[in-house]
Parts: structure tokens; sequence; C-alpha cells
């Protein structure tokens, strides 16, 4: 079931230890199949030396587990609300890599500093609040997808655009067309996040990029008119 | 003469290079085995690439060397206290680990800025005060094990639930049922030792992340309604 | 056509990763033939594990594709105008190295703290302004080569003296005697930027290294009365 | 000839990379033959991965090269006055390592901030000033070590209690009783160095360890009472 799916989420997870974003078992990747409502995800507290794909769970929607005999990812929950709610997005990554987990512990967004950022997110990384005492006893993990895809909608942001969120007090979440560039996008947030806080450090008074410059490099790896790259040309 | 467990120690032991907390030979495990009232520990001084499991050596909860041809670990007063103490773990570390050690040497408790810390460790990262004069001539080793002690039943706090402490000027000491989850903390203290400074530095008004949150976070982990993993429901 | 300086911009390409200055596909590295007034170039977004000596793209001093069936760098327009302007460099870097990106996020020149700097730059590392929307418009990529060229006249500065250059809330460019040498200094120049960092953070009030101790560095390793190394007696 | 010291020479000077203290050929271990009063060095600006035992150069305390086919390291002057003024030393080493090399730009002495430092210096590592253009023009690298030794007798430092300086803006020099252990000394002295800063970030109005702590933790190592380690014992 899913095979194909099933070896590509494992292959993402196993990308997480070797860029440096995982200490023990503190990330999950997850990719759906969007045309059977299925999507596969991590099973929960399992070290990736000794993870296989036959490992990998389904679950569907609903959240009711399809396939697999370990528990998913105790993220679980969260990876469904944005399937539901972000619906062009193929694959979901947390991690707590350390430089963003600091800039979500900080509790800020993560301003658009240079062009490393504008390349691949455009506009500041945003930082939802905590939720409340009502919201994590109700349902945690799930509160935190309907958080996150909430603050979406009231920023006016577009998710295909600004595919990172960082949830106060704990960590960073990044999704993309599928699982492995959901991975992608989570190296480009802690690879920014570090430069963010260092620039920060070198000039107190700093600022973010110019408008124009963002738009010029988002643009050129991105939509109709960009150029970066050979995808475009063959 | 407790084989198993001088295998396991010396395996704990050789962890730490492993996950980059020690330079030379800057810490020690420790493992004891409650029932003969015994533990074993790393040799002083002996660097870990010529470690070798016959090297650990025993000793009894007074102070006695039981076995071994080598010193044990010069920390090892401390050690025999916190087992004395702390009648319920059972594997201890001292590790001289960078982010650990620079908050000791600041002086400072590490606040619980988010849920990687609040995942394994409940509350603060407590800081206990120098040693005075007198009290490191009397016997400075165990006066550093009774100070710990005294700490945690001063602050009332429960040492299951938080397997790690810094000492003033000098560095972290970690524990847990085993010498390997005593280790797996330390890592653990590290990382959130690291990300705690970033987010102060980033955040310069940074405040500890909501109890709830806190709350949750520990007890989805730990406690008899714990979800996370594998090991409750099999 | 021009099989050798092919084969060593490829290899001076992959020192990027080797040295830990490129994230994924996040830098670029060109050597010039003077001769035939043509220039090699890492083609855009392509891996450095995938990459060949055959991949290599071949541009003339006018912008046009020689050789090369894959794009060349989206970047290449800058070198080719730095190469137009500074006629005795042989080689151009260009990266997004961390603590490089982070002076220019924060748009500072480096200053010369100490000997690791003089040893190789002379003074500091110019940091260049934003391009504006207009010259971002016509031709971002040019205009970023004119630029730079533009400030090394406008400080008078030595371009063989002062082989690196921050593009503000972009990230740097060095260059040197061919593709090696340019690397080279994307090396120095990150090392720079780390321990200026650093050293500021250590002493808020930091002074720049006196002019008789920068003079002193950088002429044992450069001009005629250089005596650092081996080449000057064999 | 001096064929023993050559090679433990050698060695020294590959542990630098080994240890993550050079970039480039950014250092020089050298160790000295007291009873012939020779001394041997790395050469100058040979990369490491090249390096071989008898590329090692022998200079006798005049200055003479007196063995050897290539340059001694442009620091040859400065180790001499060193074996000159500390007569009780057998190895040398000059690194740029970066976070002693920080400090050295910041010009500052590295208080003792814990039983790390306490462990191994005695006191703060020193901070020398910078060189006059007169001693800078007469003779720099020898006036280097004039400085460093004067600055000692200055400050009535014992420097095999402080086997380690810093340069202002420049780098710091370790020694010991022979090259291995002035190498051991650069990696105490780096690990020192960026905790150091750490904890002063992490508590801007830190002070040293108390006096009481810092003398158990160094006599515990050192002089006739030491109980660390094995060789008190055998």
């Amino acid at each position: 079931m899913l095979e194909k799916l099933k070896q590509e989420v494992y292959e993402a997870n196993m990308l997480l230890p070797k860029y440096g974003l995982v200490t023990f078992t503190w990330g999950n990747v997850s990719g759906i199949d969007r045309e059977q409502g299925l999507f596969v995800i991590k099973p929960s507290g399992v070290e990736y030396d000794r993870l296989t794909p036959d490992d990998m769970v389904v679950v569907d929607l609903e959240g009711n587990q399809v396939e697999g005999r370990l528990n998913p990812s105790s993220d679980t929950a969260t990876h469904r609300i944005l399937y539901k709610r972000f619906k062009n997005i193929g694959g979901i990554v947390h991690t707590h890599s350390s430089w963003a987990t600091s800039w979500a512990q900080a509790g800020r967004d993560i301003p658009c500093y240079g062009t490393t950022h504008a390349d691949y997110i455009y506009g500041s990384v945003p930082c939802v609040r905590n939720l409340t005492k009502e919201e994590i006893d109700e349902a945690y993990e799930r509160n935190t997808g309907v958080l996150i895809a909430d603050e979406f909608e009231h920023r006016n942001l577009d998710y295909i655009a600004t595919p990172a969120v960082l949830c106060k007090n704990h960590g960073p979440f990044t999704w993309g067309k599928d699982a492995a560039e959901a991975v992608h996008n989570s190296v480009v947030l802690e690879e920014v996040a570090k430069m963010a806080a260092r620039c920060e450090w070198i000039n107190q008074e700093n600022q973010p990029a110019p408008k124009d410059l963002q738009d010029k490099h988002y643009f050129r790896k991105h939509g109709e008119n960009a150029y970066y790259g050979q995808s475009e040309k063959g």
C-alpha cells in the first residue's frame, strides 16, 4: 500500500539526520497521496538508524490509522490539519532544529534579511502564538494545526510562498510540494534562522532587505518568469 | 564481577565522545547495581580511545574501591553521594559539555523556554551555588554531591522529573534510570542549554514557556497518560 | 574547448562544499582565459554531488554562451562585469557562506581586527549598498557587478589587495589570480567574518588592529619584500 | 639529526588540523632539545596534508637554521625567544584558532570563569599589548617573544602554571613540557575561550570563579598533592 510514497517519506525522514536537523527522534516527515486522501508519516519515537520504509504509518485525513504496526508520530494530528487546510502541499516536516527552534522560543517572526531567505520564503517566517490552556486540553496537536492555518488566513499569507512557520516555545514546521521539498525548506529555514540571528547581533538596528530585492530574488526562482536553474529551459 | 554493568557503563562512557560532549577526558559515566550496593565508574584521566570495559572501576556506597586496577574518576565521591541521596536513579554523567558549562559558569538556572526542554526536564535546570572554602577543604567532591541533593530538597524538586543540575563555575551532572539514559539526558541538556542562550540573545526580554505547555509536553512523554513513542502501546 | 580551465573551475567549485561554504547550490566559481576572453562557470542550480567537468559552461565577455548544454549560473553577468572591470583577476567565487552573509545582511564593512584578516585582505572588506529598484529592473546581476567595481573606484581600493566584497542583504564575492585562489579567499573571508563578529561581542568597543600591524602582516606575505612561505626562496 | 624530536614535532603539528585548530597553514608547533640547544619547527606555509617529518626544520637558539631544505615558520623568532626566556618549556604552539583569536582581537585577558580553565591554567590568560611601530620595524617576530616574556615578568606570572598567552589583534601562543602538551594546552585554551565568551553573553555581569575553587582544581591536577589521573599511583 502506497509503497512508493512510503519509500519517499522514509528517504525524506533520513535526510533530517543527514542535514543535522534532528537530535534523537525530534523530528518527523510526512507525505500525502492526494487522490487517495492518505498520508504516510514516521512512527513515533523510533530512532533514525533503526527506521525502515516498512515502519512508515498510513493515516487518513480523518486521523484513522489505515496501515502500520507502529504508532504514528505524536504530531500526526498537526500534519493532518495542515494537509486539510493547505490543499496544495504534498509533504510536511517538523523538527526541533536548533536555530529555528531558538527563534520559536524567542517568540519572534524571522524577518527577511537577505536573498537566501527571499530565494525560498516570501516575507517573514511567521511565529504563531501559544495555544491557550483550553486549546491544549481539548486537542493539543490538532489545534496546533488549526492555529497555524488560521494565522496564515488572518495574516493573508500564501502558504505556497511562505512554506514555513514557527510555533512559539516549540519549533518549526515546513512544507512543500512533496516530502523531499519540505525537508529542503527545513534546511533553508535553519540556515536563514541562523544568519538572521547573527546579523541582528552584528547590527543591532538591522532592517529587513528592501522589498524590491526580496521580490527580485523570489521571482527569479519562482513563477512564470523564473530563470534560475535548468528546469525552465531543459 | 558486575560484567554486564561494566559493559553498559563502558558503552555509555563511549557515547560521550560520540555525541561531542567531551574534550579529552573531561567527563565520566557511572551505573549502579542497587541490589549489591555497588557502582561502576570510569577510571580517572584515561583517554576514551584507549578505554576498555575491563578498565571500569567498582566502588561501594561508602567509597571503597572494590575492584579495578585503576583509580576511579576524581568525581567518584560526587556520584556516590548522589546515588545515596537520589535512591531511584541508576546512572550518572558528569561532563564539561560546552553550552551547559557556559550556563554553569554564568551561574544561572536554565529557564524552560520550550518544549524540547519540557519533553525531558520539568521546570528550570537548577544551578547550585559555589562551595565555601571550608566545604572545599573538607571534602570537595563529596560536598558537591551533598550540595546538589540539599538544593533539590530545599527547592522541593523531584530529581526524577529534573534529571540535571549545574554546579556553578564548574559544569553539569545528569542522571537517569541507567547509565544510557543519563547520557541521553546529557545530550538533551546540552541542546537545551544552547537554544536557551540563543533565544535570550534573539529576544532580550524572553519569558519561559507557559506552564500549560510545559505540562502538556512533559506529561505526554512521562507518567501514566503518556502517549509518545511505542512503549506504552506495544 | 578550454578543457584544462574547465577542470580547474570544476575542482574549485568542488572545494566549496569541502570547506563548508555552500548549502545546496548556493555558490558558484568561475575562471577566465584572458587570452581568449572566455570564462568558464558553474551551471545554474546543479547539485555539487552531480557536477562534472563537462557540465561547466563557457561564456564570453559580452555574455554570450559559447559552449555548454546547461544554463550558466544566474550570477554569470556579475562575474562577467567583474572580469571586465578588474582586469588582473583570474577567478571569482560567490557563495552564501554563513558568517560573511551575516555581515552582508547587517550591511556593514568588516573591519580589520587582526592579522588573520591582514594576512590576506588589506583594510576593511567593503559592503556595497543595495541596488535601486531601477537598477534591479534593468539588469540585476550585471548592475551588481557594476556597483561593486564602481564602489572600489569610488573608495579608491586596490582590488588585488582587497579581494573580497559584501553585497548588502545578499552575500559575498571573492576573487583571486585563478579559481583556486578565489576559493581560498572565500575561506579566509568566512573565517575573518566569524572572528570579527565574535570579537565585537567580546569587546563592545572593539577597535581595528593598528595600521602598522596590518601593514606588517600584509606585506610579509605580499609584494617584493614578502618572506612568508617557500616560494620566494625556492 | 634529532630524528625522534622531528617525528614528535611532526605528529604534534598534525594534531592541529585533527583538533580543528587551524585553517590552511595558520599554525605551527615546535619542540626543543635542551641539551643540544636546538629546536625543531614546522616549515613556513606548507600545507598540513603534504607535511612529512623530513620537512621539519632545525634551528639553534641564536636563530641559525641548522638543518632542513625549507624555510622555517615565519614565527620562528618568537618561538626562539620563548625558549630562551621560559627555560623549562619543551614545546610551543601558535595558531589562529577561532575563539582564542577572537579574544586576542578583542584585546582582553580571558578571566578564569570555571574549573575547565582552572584545571590547566592558573588565573587569567593574559593578552599582551600591540607592538609599537618601532618594535615591529626592528624585529616583529622576535619582539613578539620579548613582549610576551616581559609581560609575564611584569605581571609576576609563572609560565608553567599559565601556559598560554594572547597577542593583541593576532592570536594565541601556548606551551608545555613538550610539543604534544603544548598542543593539548591549545585545545584547552580554545575550549576555555569559547565558554568564557558564551558565559559572559549569558550573564553580562559575570564574575570569575572564586579563588578557592580555582586553587582546588588547579592543585588537584598539578603539584605534589595532585590526585587526578593514574600517574601518581601507577
